[in-house]
């Protein structure tokens, strides 16, 4: 059976700031079947299983965390500036759909995927892998659930495209 | 095998501020082994399966995605103020080991357990239940993989006592 994921997310107008459409992703996490039948695609759309699936704080961290159980890698963060503890760290400032902000990884090494929600200009996974690849890491493959197109050349993996 | 998760938990001394302890779950994490077993003693600590999983932003995402993904429950998330979407939502201020924050879940109904990576005074989960529970959930269960401490008398389940 395939489930179209597009009925389970939700459009909301104007948040978190005037002009911006916000895709609320809580109907697919609450109902177990979609959320499950999502992580399973995103898995079986990879290449080869990584070292690490690298979660990108916050909503990456559900489908990196997901995706590691199930498919016997490790789990990563990349988490917003002043999270991780200082020792072994780098960090990037990047632009995003609205303002600034910066990220941070413990350096390390080995083959990851980097996870997301939500694909949209596509500046956090194009400094998450930045930022990865100066930590260390060679970035294999970038996957998400959601791209919502707003640039559309890139090579981000998705399940959805509006 | 027994793991001892102890061993993949490191504690770093003043951070995020001087005189905090904070311990870092990146080891345990990163080994997909150690992992899946925190995880499959979480659920087997159950007394049962709830229809939703509910994570405390942000590493508690962790924890309940992957406790979802394998017992076949719901995923839900009680997030800092201004992430949610407006619709629908419930907010409640709480007081933290360092400083005060709010925190926002979607309003809506079932038997819920709420989980959290680690448990240190107690503050946060204490007002992740209220704040659920006055949102329409029954919360049956309260899980951490972590329980630092530094309160005792608390009825929330970790898997590790320091």
């Amino acid at each position: 059976m395939e489930i179209d994921l597009k009925e389970y997310i939700k459009s909301i107008p104007d948040f978190p700031k005037e002009g911006i459409m916000y895709r609320d992703i809580q109907p697919l996490l609450a109902d177990n079947a979609v959320f499950n039948y999502a992580i399973r695609n995103m898995i079986y759309g990879l290449k080869k299983i990584p070292e690490y699936f690298v979660g990108i704080e916050a909503r990456g961290f559900i489908f990196a965390s997901a995706m590691s159980v199930l498919s016997g890698a490790g789990f990563k963060m990349i988490r917003k500036a002043g999270k991780l503890p200082p020792n072994n760290l780098n960090s990037i400032e990047y632009g995003l759909e609205y303002g600034r902000d910066e990220m941070q990884i413990e350096k390390g090494s080995g083959q990851i995927v980097l996870v997301d929600d939500i694909y949209a200009t596509g500046g956090t996974m194009a400094a998450a892998e930045i930022l990865a690849e100066t930590s260390g890491y060679e970035v294999i493959q970038k996957v998400c659930l959601l791209d919502i197109g707003l640039i559309k050349k890139h090579d981000i993996e998705c399940q959805i495209y509006y």
